[in-house]
């Protein structure tokens, strides 16, 4: 525990809670009050972290997730299971409207989804909340982030496949799945400040 | 309060909650047991509920937002000021590799950053995170986000520019910052499943 302690860099009392929690399996027992703990550990206490640090999960969605990655069998199971953990799908229905508008951009993209899929309400109540801000998003936009992220993608998936045993290719596929995303928005925060401040000094110019 | 409740679809507790922990404003009080509350309530209201639903924020990262909006003069500010709280500067720095990937990508798309930014920062973390997990970003993957990001940054802009009085505008640059994201994201998975599923099918019919 010691040792796990300061190879991870996290205090012992937060490794026992997370014991607790069940994020992180128990390890072997070697005598009444002392446990040993491996490689395996150590790798699941850092993803633990990353999801809670990087990804800035809540516990129990971590717990979700994980629960994802240790039941799937295959790199699309986990991705499927994480996508549908991460995006809630109980509380309100999305809109007749927003689901159109998602249908409608998957027909303009040649793209299709499984008619219960999570990724489907959680884009059509997120287009809901935004839209009962006063604040609607419409095709351009949907396109836009559409095209954006099919370019994006196509660079993704050349990392994924270079991960080999199942268990690597699984953890891979959640983290490129959850831990890509603060990547992805922190560029996003960077785009928006610089290509502002372009076009208000394009605008002054042209003045 | 009852009417509160019913216009902003939320059970009284859960607003007597907000107001206790200061994310809503008090009502104008009307005699020793009864407030009057405003649209400017209702639509404070709705805002938090899009946060802690859409955004998934934390109540305490919550109400650090509203206190950047309510202290912010202008829109610019305002998304300073988001981006300020919602990347996270305490805990462990960034490593030097990292702000390094960070500041060739910003010389590769001849974009500049304050150099306390938090974005910056945020960056190089969410960089650090992937790689301590064996999974580093290289400058393809970020020059591929910068790209996508430039691209959907201009279509972004678009909508702001349509914002009138300060409170709107400053209102409306969080809400495009914030509850853009989980848009983005849930169209980002969309494109993974089906990028995926269309490598997957071309392989197979090269073979």
């Amino acid at each position: 525990m010691a040792e796990l302690s300061e190879r991870s860099g996290l205090p012992v009392p937060t490794i026992k809670y997370y014991l607790r929690e069940g994020l992180i399996p128990p390890g072997d027992a070697v005598g009444a009050t002392r446990a040993r703990y491996g490689e395996a550990h150590l790798r699941r206490l850092r993803l633990v972290r990353a999801l809670v640090d990087v990804a800035q999960l809540r516990l129990d969605v971590v717990r979700s997730v994980l629960d994802g990655i240790d039941n799937a069998r295959t790199r699309h199971d986990a991705v499927g299971a994480a996508h549908m953990r991460l995006s809630r799908t109980d509380g309100e229905p999305a809109s007749h409207e927003s689901l159109r508008a998602v249908d409608e951009m998957l027909n303009r993209f040649g793209w299709t989804l499984a008619p219960d899929s999570a990724n489907r309400t959680a884009l059509a109540r997120a287009l809901d909340a935004i839209a009962g801000l006063g604040f609607p998003v419409g095709p351009d936009l949907l396109d836009a982030y559409a095209n954006a992220m099919r370019g994006a993608a196509v660079v993704e998936l050349n990392r994924v496949d270079l991960a080999e045993d199942r268990e690597t290719a699984v953890e891979h596929a959640v983290i490129g799945t959850l831990l890509l995303e603060p990547v992805l928005l922190a560029v996003r925060r960077i785009a928006e400040v610089n290509v502002s401040r372009e076009r208000t000094a394009r605008e002054r110019a042209a003045r």
